[in-house]
Parts: structure tokens; sequence; C-alpha cells
């Protein structure tokens, strides 16, 4: 966000027009959308900040809360969110409490995946993990406590009707039981160490259905509640779910090429620790050079359902799949 | 709901006219409430069911959710909800998924519990504790799915306004949170070792800091959600939030004394593991006797925030009142 519009944003005022958030267009260039990127993820963070105050006195799960929640990240899933919303004529502020509880959700994830009883892992991105400096005990309770304001965020969302909160407040749900984060997880706690060969139909089968509902779900998630929010049409919702289950697979096969080609060091994580942990991977199942020609198959796919959109107003949606897909780490 | 509905609704015909649940009035006898009691957690008891049906192939998932949520229990919680949503002029069925719903919050917190890394519980009610049987990664899995299900059922409610189902699922995400149970277990947690004199001021306080958040805000929860669901005006929401209030702090000062004063089979878990894990508790901070006057007091209080009440219609939240303070176990 520049700073005159972040001023109106903060302040209510402006006198020189800038350009606007929506001032990324099809033609735009790679430093455009660096620069859209960084406004965006200003904006989020400063709401992530304001969403989880420390408080006085200074509360220890509020610490481990925003430990994980604010901890670097690119926050893709909330700009999605916030993009989803603007294409369908929504405001920014209209998604932003929403997009905010999408990254909740995600961080409440990170920790507990992170969990000696799940992935058992001592660093992400450089840091201790949240267990190893909050304790067990804690990092459990700020996961859950992430959740639940997740959910109070959405559905206290002012100026939007009642009819989207309670229809973005299923569909976050949706994304963490069962049909999502949950069943993912368990899938893949009941596959590890289960044997396939390349191309093997059952293992894609299976890595398919982990990633849908342990990555993918959120991600999708993000873009629907986005365009819930913003106030799109059934029909525009289901295009941009289309979009977001190919982006939100397209993201784990880059991941699990990432995994297998770059250090540890370049990836601010262990590197090969899936392999390690016997854990199905695309490259497992269909070898580097399939999965990453997999990946730009799902990202021409993706561009296709947003198609039936204005290409101006679509880019941001357009550059975050090509972001994906090109990711270093 | 009248017990001709009743039966319907259990087994799908009935031709002998019975006592039906609104039957209970104030001049109800013991019987006639353990009869009430035994109609509502029946009904109670085959909605949880049909809320995590093991579904087609069985997923372990699923399995675990189902242990804990559908194990022995008074449901004393779900009953609160329809209680209120009854006396406020609901019918039963309007409230159902929501009972069911704070049902499975509670679930999933004694499913948290008993984590190694938390009160590291083997035993609860005489079975091994969700993580014995189902492994620690799967037991998390199975308390957050629980969590998301209560969202979805509750925001999923058919037959209210969209208004009311936001109102409730705000009430119970706050529930849950750090202003609800996790802001309670983390003070506890924090509190673990401090000691304090009989009839310590800050000790006392921060006893009822704790319980407020870990036991009274799900029960209060579990009522209000009741209320607004029934359609109740938000003064009469507001007075059975307080009677819930004296109710919640009421079944923590009993449990406490149980602790205390019950052995270990007649409680159906460990006794006096409380005081052995140097936690705080009501006997502890002002004695047996006066926790007991405590009790009775807090359900003197209760009772008289329900006076503006019918009181034929407010009997079965007096009689689950009477039932909590009197409680065995």
């Amino acid at each position: 966000m520049e700073t005159q519009e972040a001023l109106v944003y903060i302040a209510g005022t402006s006198c020189t027009p800038q350009p606007t958030s929506h001032s990324l267009t099809a033609e735009s260039d790679e430093n455009e959308f660096m620069a859209y990127m960084v406004r965006k993820s200003k904006s989020v963070n400063k709401a992530l900040d304001e969403a989880v105050p420390l408080g006085e006195p200074v509360l220890k799960i509020r610490e481990a809360m925003r430990y994980t929640l604010l901890s670097d990240g690119k926050r893709v899933r909330p700009m999605l969110c916030l993009a989803a919303c603007e294409l369908v004529g929504g405001h920014e502020s209209t998604a932003m409490p929403s997009a905010c509880a999408v990254e909740m959700i995600h961080a409440s994830s990170i920790i507990l995946d992170d969990l000696p009883c799940m992935d058992d892992d001592s660093f992400r991105r450089g840091r201790p993990t949240n267990h190893k400096v909050f304790g067990e005990d804690m990092a459990v309770l700020a996961s859950i406590a992430l959740l639940s304001l997740a959910v109070k965020q959405t559905s206290s969302s002012t100026n939007v009707p009642p009819e989207r909160l309670l229809r973005a407040v299923q569909v976050m749900a949706q994304a963490v039981g069962t049909e999502g984060l949950v069943g993912g997880q368990a899938e893949d706690l009941a596959g590890e160490g289960m044997s396939f060969e390349e191309n093997d139909e059952a293992g894609l089968e299976h890595l398919e259905f982990i990633h849908i509902h342990k990555t993918a779900a959120l991600l999708e998630a993000a873009v629907v509640v986005g365009a819930i929010m913003g106030g799109g049409s059934d029909e525009e919702i289901e295009r941009l779910r289309k979009y977001a289950r190919c982006i939100g697979l397209m993201f784990q096969v880059v991941d699990d090429v990432l995994d297998v080609t770059k250090s540890s060091e370049e990836l601010g994580k262990t590197a090969g620790k899936d392999v390690m942990a016997g854990k199905l991977t695309y490259p497992k199942v269909m070898g580097v050079e399939k999965s990453r020609e997999y990946a730009e198959r799902l990202n021409r796919e993706a561009r296709e359902h947003l198609r039936g959109f204005d290409s101006d107003k679509a880019a941001p949606l357009l550059f975050l799949a090509d972001y994906i897909v090109k990711r270093q780490n």
C-alpha cells in the first residue's frame, strides 16, 4: 500500500491521487507485482498485529500466538483472499478480517504440524518452532486460540450481510475439519511408510487426496471466502474455486520439488526431510521433471478458470499463480 | 418435545400418550426430573451419533472423534442448551445442532486436557484416554476436527435466522479462545506450584479467573446459545447468562470438593489428583466446609436470576442447578 493510500486507510483523508492496489493490470511487469505484494503484505501484517494485541499484563498465550502468526511469511493466503474480494468488486477492507482469519488458521496448522507427536520439527524458517519456545502445552493452546480467533474475526466482520459471513464461516470450518486440513493430515499419518512405485496410480491418488485436503483446501478457502465477502455471484465463486484448487495443488507440487532440489539453507528448513521420513511426494511418485511439468499444467489450468473475468482485474490472481509456480523457497 | 413426538423422534412410532418433556413443572419431583434427563440425553446421543457417522471406509479420525464424543456422560451442557431454548419459547429441534456443538467443544477440550503435555491422564471414567487408544497425533487431530464440526453444525442450523446463527457462532468461538477455555487453561498452567494460604484473597481471585474461563465459559455458552437459538430477547439472554455464570462456578466448586472427599472408584477418575499436582482448588483456598457453603450460595443466586421467568417453564433449569450441586461424581 502506498503511503498516501495507507494514510487514507488509517486516517480517512488524502489529497494526492495515488495508484491504487488495483493499479496492477494485465500489462504490469514483475516489479510492479512485487511492489503490489509489499503493499498488500504490509496491510495484512498491520491487521494481524492489531488482531492479537499483547495486552497488559502480557499473557504468555498471546505471545505464543503472535510468535507464529507474525513470523516472516509471504502472506500468500491473505493476499489471495483480498485479491478475490477485489476481483468480484469488493473493497480490500471488507475481506481483511477474513484474510487475517485464513492466516490464523495457517499459523495454527503450522504449530500443530511441528509438534513432537506430528512432524517433530525444532526449526522453521531458521527460528525455533513454537513448542520449543513456549512448551508443548502452550503451543497447543495457542493453536486452538488462533482457530477460535479466526472464527470470531470472520463472524464479526462489519458491513457485510450476515448471510455472507455465515457462508464464509462454514467454508473455513470445512477447510479445517475432516474435509480439510485435519482429513489430509490424518491420511498423511496413515500413509507413512506405504511404498509406491514411480507412476503408481494408487500412489498418485493417495497423494492428491492428502494435498487437496492438507494444502489446497485452505488456499481454496482463502479465495472462496474472499469472493463471498466481496459479494461475488455463485458462478464467479465457482470459477474462483476451480482456480484455487489448481493453485492449491500446484503449491504442493512446487513444495515437494523444492524439498528434493534445494539445500536446507536455501529453503530455511530441513531439505530432503520428506524423503527421509518416507513420505509420499510428487517427485517420488512421478519424478522431478514430470512434477515440474505437472505444476506448469496446473498453472495453465488455473489461468483458464480466470478467463471469464476482466483481465486487468484478474491480474493479481494471475500474477500470484505465476509467483507460486516460480517460487524458490 | 412431547413424548409422543419424542418417541417418534427416537423409534419412529408410538401409541400410548406419555408425559412430555415440558411436563416438568415447579411441582415435579426428582423422579420426574430423572425421567426428563433420560429422555433428553437419549435425544442428544442420537443427534451426536448422526453428527459424526463412521462413514465407509471407516476412518481412524472419525473413530477417534466418536470415542470421546459418544463416551458416557450426563450431557449436562447440551441439556442446558436445550432447556434455555425451550424456556424462551423455542423448540428443542432448533437448538439441537448447537447443543451437540457445545458437547463437541467439551469433548475436544477433554482430549486436549488429557494429553501428556497437559494433565497426562491415562484413564477417564474407567476408559483409556483418547491418545492412549489412537495415539497423540490422532488425538490432537480429533480434537481440532470436533471444534471445526461444532462451528459447522452451529452455522448450518436450519430454520434459524442468520443473525442468530452468527451470534451463536461468536459466543462459541469466544468460549473456546483466550476469553474462555484456552485462557483458563493457560492461566492454570501458569499458576501450577504457586502457593496460597486458606482464605487468601489473591488465591481466590486467581482461582475464579481460571474457572470462569475454563469451566463456566462453556456452560455459559451452552445456556446463552440455547437462548439465542430459541429467539430470546436481549434481556432474557442476559438473565440466563447470569444464571449460567453461577452454575458454571458452582460446577467447579463441587468438582473440587469431590476431588478431596471421594475415592477414585466413586469418581471414575484419579481422586486427589488436583491436590497432588499442587493445583489450586476451592477446598485448598477456603476449606471443604466453606466450599460447600459457597456452592449452595451460588445455587441460590442462580435460582434468583430465573425469577423473572414462568416457574413451570424454568423448572428444567432449576432442577439442573440442583442436580449439579448435589451430584456425587
